[in-house]
């Protein structure tokens, strides 16, 4: 700490992202990044000419991405926002959004940044308790409030709430903007996106960062009504004019051009998620259930914090938080078949 | 507007960057960037395994380029802050140190981000006007603050403080912090880099966009320190945990280690700001003295405004600024030998 902080820097009590090793080696089941490589595209996208651009700024309003993801979902142009990773958009949308008088709400298991971004803000926050089944309750989420946020599906749980109770919060809290947050959604959820002409106060958050196999390139993305992109623009503006750099905007574009990829990978994903619960559960784990590219499991036959630190050891990197409630789980990222029978193996020694 | 925003949304007044047109054939002198390409080696660093790795996220702290820098300008890792070019920078540093109860100062001439910024932080500002030929008044700058910002060279005069101007300005101010913003120091001027450790109040911040033509990459630094960039990474790691993609890392470090194509593109810029102020001052214009990669130039035979419509409809785009005390001057970006014949050749025909 030091004089010259700000009275709100001395308050902030940062995030704290899920370790990114620098050696070799190792099975990284930590983060939820895909095992697989980008699509072939984004190599192409990355060509000499758009390097030897790199001395022009880029676009600030990412217009040719922006009608690349319209287009994707049917949408228009003007209905999406980008910026650099998820992270960065959901920081805009509080800004934009949750900066009101009266307190947000968001599950009290779900993304760890949410309170993070609140504390950044100075936003009030309050946080609806799961049910015992880590099920969102959505019946709490009915009460008067500056905002609404959740991941669907939720993290670190995995679990999924179908489309009509997403249609239930955003009808139950017509006054506030509901934001969907829709990181893990291609991995067998449904997206809201189809609701967006429908409500006003409806804003969809994605990233390329899962099922697109760019976690390295920092692309987010919001979806909603014209007014409610319009607002993000404003807080974008104000902020930083070009939050995507060239080669971001390009192999973005690359990658959802590349659909049959995209399907393929996220088939692969999800037929092995399958097949490590069969194996897991054969080890005697509980596992919540998952519609995303990572699984939510509670050993029986040891403590969490053993089998984590015992994989460690093996060179296996999966996450454990040690937060009530939450630690006698590891959450498990899914990658490929040969990582997770390397997992297997290591736990069914141990 | 709508009744979804936030209050502070609705009272923004967001930033306008300079004009990025999407057609070829301009001669495009109006955002400052370098008419020549990034290095060779940025060519090479963006290889296909870097490609690859695009899957896994990229290091929260960019370590290798924090190292980078710091070697470069002989300091500790830990006296340097990278983020999504310096226009993140800078904001960042807004909130770790000028979210204060008394206002900053900077220049009522300067960086036409500083004032937005402020706006979106809630941070009050005085700012002293210049002298009436355009150069900082420095003791202006000595009166209670919450903190003191400026370009150096300062932006858009392209007028130059010395080091020892700096120091004073540095001395004056023990109780906050000054930060200086050296985004063109590279084209003739030195460094105030060199102050740091004599100075617990003093932050640098530069850029990427300008002497390293990687403008379309966004990658912008802080240096100062140690308390100074752990401050920093306070509000990072409450915003957005990974600001630079992997690419923007490799590109950046590569643009670092070739010295000499940095120096060469360097002076070929100032020869040709020379060559473009002795054709411009033939011309009748007045030009004020630039340590920049721009000129601040002003038109004796017709209004700066009717100069900027004739050279647009050439083809030939400069900035101007329809503000009090600089609507009689233009803008120029320094491009290469033939934009720049190619502009006097267009002007003398007007």
């Amino acid at each position: 700490m030091s004089t010259f902080w700000s009275p709100l820097v001395r308050e902030l009590d940062p995030y704290v992202p899920g370790e990114q090793p620098k050696g070799q080696n190792l099975v990284k089941l930590n983060t939820n990044e895909n095992p697989f490589p980008p699509s072939p595209r984004v190599r192409q996208a990355i060509s000499d000419n758009e390097i030897l651009a790199l001395r022009l700024y880029p676009d600030p309003d990412s217009s040719r991405l922006k009608k690349t993801i319209a287009e994707y979902y049917q949408l228009a142009s003007d209905q999406v926002f980008v910026g650099n990773g998820s992270d960065e958009v959901l920081a805009h949308s509080f800004v934009a959004f949750f900066k009101q008088p009266q307190p947000i709400l968001f599950p009290d298991v779900s993304y760890s940044f949410y309170p993070v971004y609140a504390n950044l803000f100075g936003i009030e926050t309050k946080t609806p308790a799961l049910n015992k089944d880590f099920t969102i309750d959505i019946s709490a989420f009915d009460q008067p409030n500056g905002g609404v946020i959740l991941p669907n599906p939720n993290a670190p749980t995995g679990i999924y709430l179908s489309l009509d109770d997403i249609r239930s919060l955003v009808e139950a809290n017509t006054e506030s903007v509901v934001i969907i947050d829709e990181a893990y959604i291609d991995f067998g959820g449904e997206s809201a996106v189809c609701l967006i002409n429908e409500y006003d106060n409806l804003l969809i958050v994605q990233t390329l960062s899962k099922s697109r196999s760019l976690a390295g390139l920092r692309v987010g993305y919001a979806m909603g009504q014209v007014h409610l992109i319009e607002a993000l623009d404003r807080v974008k503006n104000s902020f930083n004019s070009y939050p995507l750099d060239r080669l971001a905007e390009v192999a973005a574009i690359a990658a959802f051009e590349d659909e049959a990829y995209f399907v393929e990978c996220c088939n692969k994903i999800m037929a092995t998620r399958e097949w490590t619960i069969e194996q897991l559960t054969k080890l005697g784990f509980s596992i919540l259930p998952s519609k995303t590219n990572f699984l939510f499991a509670k050993p029986s036959h040891k403590g969490a914090q053993s089998v984590f630190n015992e994989l460690r050891a093996k060179g296996i990197i999966v996450r454990f938080f040690k937060k009530p409630g939450l630690s006698d789980y590891l959450r498990i990222s899914i990658g490929t078949r040969d990582e997770m029978t390397m997992l297997i193996d290591a736990l069914t020694e141990s």
